[in-house]
């Protein structure tokens, strides 16, 4: 019997159901180690953590290790029991510190089942969500596998890393060293939310980012406002000027060559985000705001997904005390950041942002740049049949339409794998907005992390009718 | 003899010259009296120097007395042994503080003659330029004509204030209460500079103010530029695109109305501008600039001193710290004033721009207005028969034709008595600009002491022939 047959998956998947609180108490054991990255004092438990899940992939067949890094350790284990795609699946195993611990209702690294009104399960403590509850629904579907089948019904390879809350430093560096090991078809991951509480969700679209701090300076030194108001630069007139030439009227960015390679959304995308359970107005609303800013005749999630854009992060001179001060500044400054899609290149744009700048300054004003990050968009096609295989395993868990979700913000890792490895990714996440991550009571699901686990059998196997 | 007589005039000079010393030895009595105006341990001081004054206009006849205020004490003197116009001189006795002391290179009340290459002499102490030395300049006027005629050559009432250089808080209450007694044909001051060290200088116009701080609301929290760029509404931007908007391409002021009343400069005074030893160039060299920036087709002069102006004296929203924060801010500030001259209302400048910023808000953002201050220009037209008679008196004594100037900022006193008292003021100053007025070393060069009172000798001369 193939691991695709449909009985099968149904026999994995009730092996599921029938060991979850065993998966739950694995869970527990490894939330139970505080393996804080940022805290120097956890080091030891970091490497303790590592080392609990080499030793559990282990037990499932895994050709599993720890790591030295210069930073905390990684755990890398290779199954090869089955055969066709090879994934890499990607992890992370440190949290984030518990202060302020007094605002917890119970200690953050003794897990807590808390019983909830809709007859689901919180599972309280550090980690329960990020990203131990969310790394172990995979762990738990390789088990269930393995127990019932005694393979896995593809290639899989697992990365879990030590660093993800405190700056993935090691993670280049060890992915250059170890490239060869980890390349594979595609990386899977479980860090992400759901889209709400019964829709399940796979980005597929990260925008990339440039970001840029401008300090434009006009006289040599602070002058006079009533000296030299009129006949003097004032450069913070200048730094208004230029930001005010940033936007079209019409909500567009204006750096010529902004939009070169950009394309447009693919149908079968707009088409699903239309059927979204997405309210734009109370998008907005819930901000304070009426009115979506961005390029007219596009709808809010296009803007914030699949559009790029420029934003004022920060902007400041002259005096800004309490009072007056009738002063004209030598110098005025901005942050500037850039969200970037699919065909933009980080560099050209941020080339293109400073001719635009330079292009409008007078010749006796001067400026200056500071780089402050660079990184491309990444996106998984929609045409990708991991991604569409994948997507109706979901649906067929979740019983509805899974969501192709993208953000507008980054997610580092992604855009380290893609520049070292070249792969793309899939995030598949089971968790809820009020997870509380980063934030004292952090919680799972009980029905996340079971019906997780459930949703990644299903990929397993569907991944494995890839040709 | 009329007062007006050469010879009589010549002899009143000649009594100056002759009796230089003791002036200068009555001047350092009184800088000797630390009236640190802003330092409440110095109330006794500020004082005793009131009392000096009035004991020394009392001396030349005048009816000298100290008047109580909240603060400190006025000086209020009248000499009625003239005829014809009334003017009315003011001055300050209050002094700046003199940290840091360390800097001094003799003790700051210790009044120090120290020689110079030039052959003149430095009257090195606080308060010997600003505003000690410059109003004794009027009072040994004063002093030459009652000795060698016994009287004066016009009506002549004096006021001395002593809060000058901590806000002149009770001046406006007193000019209020004092309003009939203190109401002349024409304020005198002395409490500016020569235009350069060999041309003397009236000054007779001075910009008006209005001062307002915005802040922009859009959201109604931060927001996190991945999630929300290019959707949500950017207060920086947005304030940005308002602050652009205030200019013209031209470097013109763009809000509705603002050149309203507005009327190009006099002849006499754009040619009297034109034969000034200024070079546009150097001005703006010297702060580092190259090109003016406001109006095309205006001087440097007639910008700063004639036209109105709009200048942003800061702008802060957002992240403005050390890296970087993707963050659009819930809202951004800015600092904004306009210099305004005279046919510009303060407050119809207020009003329309706050029109022009609400005008250019989406209706889902909001905008809050402070007022910092609102002041009118205050003007002496150059057909004053009491302008022209001063500058033909300064011009005789200095050789050379006296600058009418502007000035681009305000001087409070100014705005305060044309409120108060319908009185135009002519400034009239020897101070030179290296004088470090409010600065350690402060000096006064005994040749403007000396050449001040003979300008002033021969201003009430000349001012005797008004008709």
């Amino acid at each position: 019997m193939p691991q695709t047959d449909p009985a099968r998956l149904d026999a994995v998947l009730a092996d599921v159901d029938a060991h979850i609180d065993e998966s739950v108490a694995r869970l527990c054991d490894l939330i139970r180690i505080p393996s804080i990255s940022t805290d120097p004092a956890y080091a030891a438990d970091c490497r303790k953590t590592a080392e609990w899940l080499a030793a559990d992939l282990s037990s499932l067949g895994f050709d599993a290790s720890v790591r030295d890094t210069p930073g905390h350790p990684m755990v890398v284990g290779h199954d090869r029991s089955g055969d066709g795609p090879h994934v890499l699946f990607y992890g992370h195993y440190d949290v984030q510190p518990v202060d302020p611990v007094a605002l917890w209702n119970s200690p953050p690294f003794e897990p807590t089942l808390v019983p909830q009104p809709n007859g689901d399960t919180w599972i309280v403590a550090r980690g329960a969500s990020d990203d131990k509850g969310q790394l172990m629904t995979f762990v738990e579907a390789c088990r269930a596998w393995k127990s019932v089948t005694g393979s896995l019904p593809i290639r899989v390879s697992i990365l879990f890393e030590g660093e993800e809350e405190s700056g993935s430093d090691s993670l280049p560096g060890f992915l250059d060293q170890a490239a060869a090991e980890l390349k594979a078809d595609v990386m899977l991951v479980c860090d992400t939310d759901m889209w709400d509480d019964t829709t399940p969700a796979i980005t597929t679209m990260l925008r990339g980012m440039v970001s840029e701090e401008i300090t434009i300076r006009c006289a040599s030194r602070d002058l006079h406002s009533g000296m030299y108001g009129n006949a003097a630069r004032n450069p913070l007139q200048l730094l208004s000027d230029i930001v005010a030439s940033l936007r079209t009227p019409d909500g567009g960015v204006a750096v010529e060559g902004f939009y070169d390679g950009v394309t447009e959304l693919p149908a079968e995308i707009a088409e699903r985000w239309k059927r979204l359970p997405f309210d734009e107005a109370k998008f907005l609303k819930d901000v304070g705001l009426d009115m979506p800013a961005g390029e007219a005749g596009r709808t809010v999630l296009e803007q914030v997904w699949a559009r790029p854009s420029c934003e004022i992060n920060g902007m400041w001179g002259g005096y800004t005390g309490d009072g007056f001060k009738t002063v004209i500044p030598a110098e005025a400054s901005a942050k500037i950041s850039f969200r970037l899609v699919a065909g933009q290149d980080p560099d050209r744009i941020a080339e293109a942002f400073r001719r635009h700048v330079e292009a409008r300054l007078p010749a006796d004003c001067s400026v200056t740049f500071k780089r402050h990050g660079r990184s491309a968009a990444t996106v998984m096609p929609i045409d990708s049949e991991f991604l569409q295989r994948s997507l109706k395993a979901l649906s067929e868990e979740w019983d509805c339409e899974a969501a192709v979700a993208g953000t507008g913000g980054s997610i580092p890792i992604a855009t380290v794998f893609k520049d070292r490895l070249d792969m793309d990714s899939i995030f598949v996440g089971f968790a809820k907005f009020d997870n509380r991550i980063h934030s004292p009571n952090e919680k799972y699901d009980l029905s996340s992390f079971h019906k997780g686990i459930r949703s990644w059998v299903r990929i397993l196997a569907a991944l494995a009718e890839t040709k």
